[in-house]
């Protein structure tokens, strides 16, 4: 999409809207009154076949009839009708237009059919398109006040613009920050995506100098892996905040890897917002409090906070909230301690909470909130203050803006007025100062919170996707392709193992044996002790039919499980094709510690990885984390870490540390695996023994499942 | 606490405010015109000596000096004079008192002097005393209507009663009822609890016609036990919902034991709320959230819920919601989905949530509330109206509470009308059918999943306290007198089996051998194999000094574990007394499944009961689950389903479902021997080892510790 029309859609200067009209209760008599009672700077062109004028406008049957240039086009024509005005639009050379009809893909085949054939109008004419179905969009901007929607009220203007995927949740939100005087930039309803999605629009917000704070309400992403690149690259410089809903619709998948199986959408949705910096939200009120103090604040340096309040109470539920939030209280200097005892009366609290008690007047304020942005062990600050018989509220809110005013330190300041009456103007005071207020703590903490998380998602590391050159992939696509020219989806071990091993992982030796001897003389070679793993295509789950033997010492304990396995895989498999067996160093998992590591191709995210521990942790507890592949340097070390039971990893009762590095690598090697040799649908490596740190990692056992060629 | 003395302190019809005053900004002025100007039904006297009147009142000088009985004295002096008015409350024989005054134990130890003063004063006249260091009260009751608090606005009447313990909560809870107009029964504000504590209002609130919901902010409780044996009372006819904050002062306990090292103060809590029926809230708005749907509509039989909404995107917020605090999506009979099928345009959606599509009028709405309510398969039902072009936001309003209004199910309904224009006259409507509406679809799940919790609570199966009549308390207490006797505190094993033994835990065989022959004699009565632990009242951790060799096959290695493990004894702890080795039966954790019980006596909750699996699950991922004893049959039960890892109880890969009725046993049975013998401070039983269903579970490993003599 080129920028111009962007920029034709978001301010365009004059705007025709079609299917304008007089009808009270219709959307195109709604849309056509916002544009034009609305202040647009511009002129707005009402389209209407059947209409001299509207609203005492002059009346066009046809944009081709207008005799001016048209930024955007509005359309509220019956859904039939849009291909035909469309067109026009193309025809007339117009580089926007916003479809806000309904009736497209979201009723069924007859209207996915002409939603694609508005489609290929947008795409023949090189329309910036947004919608079909949707509630339009807005621009406060002084410059521009445009609201092209059919929403009953236009938020004041800010910096924070919000992209919904759903009307309704569009109208809720703007319902909400008027009520709340929350300034927005844009507002913009993509509706059914037809060609303009959130990608696009997240481009053009982060370009937009209107706009530092986006918010988006997602049903599904249009280009997960392209958003994801994209959403790294905005929060760079804005924070980017999303409530991803829809998230229990979708159940668990049927897969036959275990990372196919614990991959919900839901899952996904998370790894993929905290691997793109995006922060995530579960309602709007949510949304508005983190938006607003990211919007409003400067951002905290360090995640100790100090609170300011006039009530006991009050201050431990924010203390409460802080620390459940994943904040400290900061630990104030020894300075700021004596500084406060001495100018405070002897009942107040020096420790943080700092308690004024109840019979603060400004002063009070005054003096701890200077205190404590002057102190550098703090970097956030929380004023609370609730109504007491002493208390001049405006007064206090008037203290607090002036010394945040005048206070050289960049810290983030949230106010907690915890009143009903005269709340008003208090509101209006902070608002010079750009103060957000809170009607309780636990919102202030949380918005606190999220800055916390913004400001270390700024300031993370920046790692790259590694690409190892030792890889041979040559080697392991042949394999691969062999195998799905035989018609397979299931390697077997010693494919598994040889793909793996050409990946550059860790695998024990281990050789397929076709006969008893052979099987003798790979333990030989291999050396004992060896385990003996039946070898076929069919038999995916080798463990359920008893086709493996562990710790072997000598050669005939090797025949004997040679035998045994043999007979026991085709005892439960009669019609499997048998290979052999696979004989490989046997390794006691007492020597090191199990883990999981496995990539589900998921056909709409690309390849998703996932880590754990083995046995209870992933099965009883689900213990396990995801992340879209390509993985970071960064990323694959922060998987390590998001597991509950990572103090594990750390050694625990006697047990070493473990050589996180070498787990680290082998999940950067499966990310680029993963992304080279496609054909690999499921990949699962359980266990991957980890030793202790400098030992090394051991891939012990593997299952790779392919896509069917017709598939790819 | 007399009853009558409550009623007076709770619906008075004479008010003395001592301390009653004209100079403004005085809490005695505010006060005071609170009762006056607040439409009390009764008689206010100013108490002031230096006063003629008060506000146009007749003023008295003293409490002594009024001629007529007074029921509530509320007393706004200075914290020193209030002994000696307090003192001529009692001798004019005023039932019950206010103490609104500050500067008492909150201040210091003189403070806390003053406040010990004027409890022995309240008990010796037999006062309700409330506070000091409070708000006052608030009885909305049409009859009385007292306001006598300095608050500045009082609530319209309601069924809800909110008891705080912080005076700035309290303010800032009546501030928000206020503005959303949410009525209220009572209003008590404890402050100090130098006398009346949350258990005297609660039981009073409990027997009050007006209040049917009761809702508390705590910092602590002052009788935690009273309160569990209380609350269960209370929620079997009216929910009590909890703010508890403080929840991150306390850290964790330095304590010998698990149980000691893991029960936190708010893990605590937790158990104490979940024992006994009170819902938790963290925010004053959770908490009012909740109780507006428990205090308006009928509880809901079950978990069942139907959405009806006229937008699909906040439909799906709200199923999202619903799934998340542990509701299901009702299953709509066949009946209702072709009744709405054949009634709905057909871009509806009729499963559930059933989406009426965004030009649904009112009519659409009437036929699908009917219908869900008419559906079997639904419990509750949530109803929501986003505000679009063609919908009357009032109209639908008025639709819902005719069709609830003369439905004849009682199911509970709320709505969440997702506006700002409009909104007061669609809450009005709303009110006069008693629907709670919600400003986002989470809170109003969240608010039907706390009422589901409560009908669960309410209609669980009652189960006594089991008392075992097998247990021979004798010994048992004769070996913890012997040892207090010998001035110990720490039980070795053979005295910590024998105790366990006595009340009847099923330990395993065991003795105690002061020689290596007779470790040998004890090993061959026992049966092979056996494990030696050493012995020494000085050695609580005999693991961590080598103390401890599993496994002995034969009397060769009995002898050398004996020798081993007493030297490793001596050269960890030259001076330990060692009284020998404990050989018990040997019993491999293989065979079971290792699961911890313990016991940790708090000074101020009692007897702490902890359940969890064992080694990893206890100490890396802290998953383990609290109760305060004397735990219940059905609570024994199901602090086993509440660990996370509680699906390996249930068997997993191969391993068998365990003995829970054993564990259950346990349970209770450590239940009653801390009930019984005060002297126990804490114990572990660690392993506690589970077997197959039918094959019970064995004490491994014990670990008794006990109060010193001179504490207890």
């Amino acid at each position: 999409m080129q920028n111009q029309q962007i920029q034709a859609l978001l301010s365009p200067t004059s705007v025709a809207v079609i299917g304008a009209s007089t009808r009270p209760d219709t959307v195109g008599r709604a849309v056509f009154a916002n544009i034009l009672l609305g202040e647009f700077q511009g002129v707005v062109y009402p389209v209407n076949p059947k209409a001299y004028s509207i609203m005492g406008v002059r009346a066009y049957a046809s944009v081709l009839d207008i005799p001016d240039p048209i930024d955007l086009a509005v359309i509220v024509v019956p859904a039939r009708v849009v291909p035909k005005v469309l067109e026009e639009c193309g025809v007339k050379g117009i580089p926007a237009a916003v479809i806000i009809t309904a009736g497209f893909k979201e009723i069924g085949p007859e209207g996915a059919r002409l939603e694609a054939q508005i489609r290929d109008i947008g795409r023949q004419y090189g329309i910036a398109l947004m919608g079909p179905n949707c509630l339009g969009l807005m621009n406060t901007d002084p410059g521009v006040r445009l609201n092209a929607t059919f929403a009953r009220s236009m938020p004041l203007p800010g910096n924070i613009a919000f992209i919904s995927q759903s009307g309704a949740v569009g109208v809720a939100a703007l319902e909400y920050v008027v009520g709340e005087n929350i300034g927005l930039s844009k507002f913009l309803s993509v509706g059914n995506k037809a060609l303009l999605h959130e990608n696009h629009l997240l481009e053009a917000l982060a370009a937009d100098p209107q706009t530092d704070v986006i918010l988006l309400y997602l049903e599904d992403l249009e280009d997960p892996k392209g958003f994801i690149e994209l959403a790294r690259r905005v929060t760079e410089k804005k924070p980017v905040l999303a409530i991803k809903s829809g998230r229990t619709r979708e159940g668990a998948r049927a897969a036959a890897s275990h990372t196919g199986a614990l991959a919900g959408s839901d899952e996904v949705y998370d790894s993929l917002f905290r691997q793109s910096g995006v922060l995530r939200a579960d309602t709007l009120e949510e949304l508005f409090d983190y938006a607003r103090a990211l919007a409003l604040q400067p951002l905290p340096k360090g995640e100790k906070v100090a609170i300011v309040t006039n009530a006991g109470g009050p201050g431990i539920m924010a203390t409460d909230a802080c620390v459940r939030y994943g904040l400290r209280m900061a630990p104030l200097t020894r300075e700021t301690r004596e500084h406060l005892r001495s100018h405070l009366p002897p009942t107040a609290s020096v420790q943080n909470p700092i308690d004024l008690i109840g019979d603060a007047k400004e002063d009070r304020y005054a003096l701890a909130l200077q205190a404590v942005l002057d102190d550098p062990n703090v970097d956030a600050v929380m004023v609370i203050c609730t109504p007491q018989i002493m208390v001049d509220l405006e007064a206090v809110a008037r203290t607090v803006v002036q010394v945040v005013t005048r206070h050289p330190a960049s810290k983030p300041v949230v106010a907690c007025f915890m009143a009903l009456e005269g709340l008003e103007r208090v509101l209006a005071i902070l608002d010079e100062a750009r103060i957000p207020n809170y009607r309780f703590p636990e919102a202030a903490a949380r918005a606190l919170a999220e800055m916390v998380r913004y400001t270390a998602w700024v300031n993370r590391p920046r790692t790259p996707v590694r690409i190892f050159d030792d890889v041979d992939r040559e080697t392991a696509r042949a394999i691969v392709e062999k195998a799905r020219a035989e018609g397979r989806t299931f390697l077997p071990e010693p494919e598994a193992h040889a793909v793996l091993r050409a990946y550059g992982f860790p695998t024990v030796p281990g050789r397929l044996a076709r006969t008893e001897d052979e099987a003798v003389r790979a333990a030989e070679d291999i050396g004992y002790p060896v385990v003996v793993k039946i070898v076929s295509p069919h038999i995916i789950h080798k463990f359920d039919v008893g086709g493996v033997v562990l710790n072997l010492q000598d050669p005939d304990q090797v025949r004997e499980a040679y035998n045994q396995v043999l007979a026991r895989a085709l005892a439960a498999m009669p019609d499997a094709d048998i290979w052999g067996v696979y004989v490989q160093k046997f390794l006691p998992t007492s020597k090191g510690l199990e883990t999981i590591l496995g990539m589900h191709r998921d056909p709409h995210f690309g390849p998703l990885l996932m880590f754990g521990l083995g046995g209870v942790y992933v099965e009883v507890l689900k213990d396990v984390t995801f992340r879209i592949a390509p993985v970071r340097e960064l990323g694959a070390y922060r998987m390590l870490r998001e597991i509950r039971a990572r103090a594990l990893l750390d050694g625990y009762r006697g047990q070493p540390p473990r050589d996180i590095h070498a787990l680290a690598q082998c999940i950067m090697r499966l990310s680029q695996l993963a992304t080279e040799i496609e054909a690999i649908q499921e990949l699962d490596i359980n266990p991957l023994l980890v030793m202790e740190v400098g030992q090394g990692a051991h891939v012990l056992d593997a299952r790779i499942l392919l896509r069917p060629v017709q598939e790819g």
